[in-house]
């Protein structure tokens, strides 16, 4: 790291690549030869079109997006598309939703506003610490559409199988889109707050099968109607100009970096690193069940909640920031997104060896 | 202005003030020692929420905010206010609406879902070119709130008085905001898309009257309700923060300017010398009728679609850039913003003069 830059481990908002950073500043004041800050266009300009168009077809290249399916750059988080998936697909019937986390609880507790939400699993009998098995999965016949949560940011779980059901396919893939090829076909629709993996908060990419859209409940917002959102494309009003804009500048980064596919390599190193770490520790050990790991947010504890918080401060001290766990999971969490360059998990290992030698 | 820049009219996103781009250049790497960008932060992390802390009391005072209204930052644009708002306010009953201009006709279509929309006034037969008299406005005894918008971005009108209602006035002031004193006291809501006078696009600022919050409909989202929104205090999930961060900067540049008072002196100064110019030029007349005329936006025209189309272009010539106006208006608009320098405002008289010499 330059520029007195820290390790950031931060679960979201997180760090982005140092150099999309730089070349944002670089273009601070002037972009494109436009004399003015992307900040500051007109998202009707014809530069900021361009930039607009451009991030769409360079998303759609990194995911493969089939053309079946409409990418919609739009505001207000998940948690806006927890109401907005019911009222735009549910049409009052029963939806299927695997309760996996923290996020997934929620979405299935908002969709109760709109029709019957069937709950298809629910792990929280074992602290969320894993995934369940297509066969646990509980199916409604006729469900309007099968929700889950990809990854689980809090407890640090990760589906590692698509799961099969005759229900579209629904996904919240906030805290791991871009970090492995998706055969984004099978979905229905698959959705993601970008502040993870993508660009600054402010930004959620929703990537719809248009065939869906179309079916919104009478009440539903206009700017919460994919059906209109797709008609406009995502210009009903101001999209995020400068959340876009960064993202186009993530997804360049991405592809040098090899794509998708050279993303999946790095995770599953870093990953390895910090869990093979966590199973040789008498120190730390993971949270989460092998088989139903997360590589993004890894999870970990010492057992001891005072231990645990003078861990996270010793970390700190060394310039590794942000490694507390979510309140109600507690411990410890380092998020190893896309971003997160190898000699930060390496400089995290250490720092926990060092750390346990003193401890142990 | 330096670095190459040009003199940016856009109605919005818009011009922002060069010395805070400049300070977000400088900080866009590392802020406050923090090690990391403003766009990295964990909304949670202590850094972050003193920015957070900081920018909402800056507002306050800035504006005056009594501390019976509760600030919020939010995303989603004016757009997802149009449903917000009689979501939270309407309880399915009746309320006014004064038609002025394109925003304000949205507002008032979007809210026909959420309950009875009373028409208080409408200026579409003049082609939305003058705000009506308080005597003219139609109010319905026990409404629930008496609806306007105080700039008309798009016809470039702008209400010189606040109107009289018994029910709680709800006020749009994307385009106006931050340019002069407002009693918000006398207001139960307003709000604004912060991409004109504020930050760039991306945050909406809704400032409520925290008594009229608890009324929100059985199905309205749990991130568009104000009673949930107050109670987490715009964290219910991630805020937009680089936009936050931007406006704490665009607080500190106008309170170094004089504040609301100095922006409204500027403001009266800059749209004065304009529709001067306008109102001696033998080539070009203004839009709006004296007495309802914006100081944000002049919206003006030759009367003549190719000649306004080839000033439109001589300008951009000369580096005054976005001066077309929006396509349902036609003509020219100049968006004069609190970052609008004085200097842009004289350079657009001078090349106005210089084709108007050419041109009759």
């Amino acid at each position: 790291m330059t520029e007195d830059r820290v390790y950031n481990f931060s679960a979201g908002p997180s760090v982005l690549p140092e150099a999309v950073l730089q070349r944002a500043r670089a273009e601070m004041m002037n972009a494109r030869g436009s004399g003015m800050s992307v900040m500051e266009m007109s998202h009707r300009s014809a530069v900021f079109s361009e930039i607009f168009a451009e991030t769409k077809e360079k998303l759609r290249c990194a995911l493969q997006v089939p053309e079946s399916h409409e990418i919609l750059f739009l505001q207000g988080g998940a948690t806006l598309q927890f109401a907005a998936i019911p009222m735009n697909l549910m049409e009052g019937g029963t939806a299927d939703y695997a309760v996996t986390g923290n996020f997934s609880s929620k979405a299935a507790k908002e969709a109760e506003k709109y029709g019957t939400v069937h709950i298809a699993c629910d792990t929280s009998d074992t602290g969320h610490n894993r995934i369940p098995v297509q066969s646990e999965l509980s199916l409604t016949p006729g469900a309007k559409y099968f929700y889950y949560c990809a990854n689980n940011t809090v407890y640090g779980t990760e589906w590692p199988y698509v799961p099969a059901a005759e229900a579209p396919l629904v996904c919240d893939m906030s805290s791991d889109i871009l970090s492995r090829p998706v055969d984004v076909g099978r979905f229905g629709l698959l959705y993601a707050g970008a502040q993870k993996n993508m660009a600054p908060a402010g930004l959620t990419v929703v990537i719809v099968d248009r065939a869906l859209a179309g079916h919104a409940l009478p009440f539903t917002p206009q700017v919460m109607s994919y059906e209109t959102l797709i008609q406009h494309d995502s210009m009903l009003n101001t999209p995020p100009c400068w959340c876009i804009y960064m993202l186009s500048l993530v997804l360049d980064w991405l592809q040098e970096q090899g794509g998708v596919e050279g993303m999946e390599q790095l995770k599953r190193e870093r990953a390895a690193r910090l869990y093979a770490c966590l199973d040789e520790s008498r120190l730390f050990h993971a949270h989460a069940l092998p088989g139903s790991r997360s590589d993004m947010n890894v999870t970990f504890r010492t057992g001891d909640a005072e231990l645990d918080a003078a861990f996270v401060r010793f970390a700190a001290q060394r310039g590794l920031v942000n490694l507390k766990g979510h309140k109600i999971a507690g411990g410890m969490r380092a998020s190893l997104y896309n971003a997160m360059p190898m000699e930060g998990v390496d400089a995290l290992i250490d720092t926990m060896k060092e750390f346990e030698k003193n401890h142990v």
